[in-house]
């Protein structure tokens, strides 16, 4: 089932910008028995990516009543926010009327092995552009991360990390990476490219709560290869341990494993 | 009257991948008469750009009839190919079945002034990253150029400048720019970014049959205020002259007004 605008509906307006452009944004995360995780962190990562495309983003409250209308309690549910249609042409409409849509999906059917053991991880030949206006926000202009898992099908491969021009690590397609050393992690910068995950927020304020050293800042290659630990997060996986990437081959490691304890505490999991 | 899949209607699947990711290419172009203006030179930019997506374009018959089906003879018209729905995730379906949206508009009501007596540009402030991978496609990821068409209001400015990050000048919003220098002709190279525009193309060809020297070069903002003519080009308002951009002003001049007559005997206008 999915609603739009707030009603049952399975199609958007041909004209909707968000087909149109991809002027919009979105997120994705799970709700269980009816609760969506992590709520007010997502509501206002969704507030600050509207903002930030100068989009009217719907009240906390009617993305609420909108979830509890679902028919379905244990779900991933992706909201999408669009500036809304508009005539032929860039030029945004002068009152625009923003549509919102949700769309909720099966929970995914990853391997549990996933979480405890880890995954393989391919390294994507396609390089990030750098354009500091949208760095960050989770907006609807996603064919670099199309093109990005496209070049795979291996279904042992569960991700691919992307790189900047500068060939430093920023993310995966659909995930945040941290490589651990020496007790610290580190985590990309996302000035230029990527998107600043609600998983990766808290992965870092639990971080700082727990004492472990954090720094934000490029991961080259090398630091990537060199690292004791990698994984990546999201919202809806959680954490994975990296455990493979060409042939080079890590342990699921013992921070990874903390910080997905961590995780649950936080989420009453 | 809009049509989807050879069908009216107004609305697409919101698990459509032109929705969820901008995984689509398009065009937009003149029907005068019923007949689609530089129609064999659109479709072939569309087959283009859908391989270059590695999306199954339809044929170009299927496009004719679904043209012919329109209730108007004289309008715009939009082509919106998409990968067709899937599942949520980046991955593409292991056999997409792409999508085809037509959305007919009415001509624009330009000023016939834009045409002879020339417009009045702005330099957008947003630099387009590079993304060789993209360039030159009509894709649906256009959140820059909704970005850049946001930087003006004013009815009097009918265009926006886009530089690259190394501030060379790559086209318009909605169209590409030729400058004149010395008899010879310049367009910007889009190997990093920018659309390649049908219109550009047949003024690259008209001017090579017709001995203009022509450049496919960088322009820098030096080479544009030191142009002695600089014009931009679309499939929908053909050739504007720009008359003013900032302090600097130009006349609509000689080169820019023989390729208008150039493009009308091609049209048969």
């Amino acid at each position: 089932m999915n609603l739009i605008n707030g009603a049952a509906g399975e199609a958007i307006s041909v004209r909707d910008r968000g087909f149109a452009y991809g002027d919009g944004v979105f997120r994705t995360f799970p709700v269980r028995g009816g609760k969506p995780v992590l709520w007010d962190r997502q509501y206002a990562k969704l507030a600050h990516d509207c903002r930030a495309l100068k989009i009217n983003c719907p009240s906390q409250q009617t993305l609420e009543r909108d979830i509890a209308l679902l028919d379905t309690s244990d779900c991933v549910v992706k909201i999408i926010v669009t500036r809304g249609d508009s005539a032929r042409g860039y030029a945004p409409p002068p009152e625009p009327a923003p549509a919102r849509v949700l769309i909720a999906s099966p929970v995914p059917a990853y391997a549990a092995d996933y979480s405890n053991k880890g995954v393989g991880v391919h390294l994507c030949r396609l390089r990030l552009a750098a354009q500091p206006v949208l760095a960050g926000i989770k907006h609807l202009n996603r064919l670099e991360n199309v093109l990005a898992r496209a070049e795979w099908r291996d279904p042992d491969i569960a991700e691919g990390l992307l790189c900047d021009t500068g060939d430093n690590v920023i993310g995966g397609t659909m995930s945040n990476v941290f490589i651990a050393k020496d007790g610290t992690l580190r985590t990309p910068d996302l000035a230029g490219c990527g998107v600043a995950g609600v998983m990766r927020e808290l992965v870092m304020e639990l971080a700082h709560a727990h004492n472990v050293p954090l720094q934000v800042a490029a991961i080259s290659l090398d630091d990537l290869f060199a690292a004791d630990e990698v994984f990546v997060v999201n919202s809806v996986i959680g954490l994975w341990p990296v455990i493979a990437l060409d042939r080079k081959n890590w342990k699921a490691g013992a921070l990874g494993a903390q910080t997905q304890r961590w995780i649950a505490d936080v989420q009453g999991a």
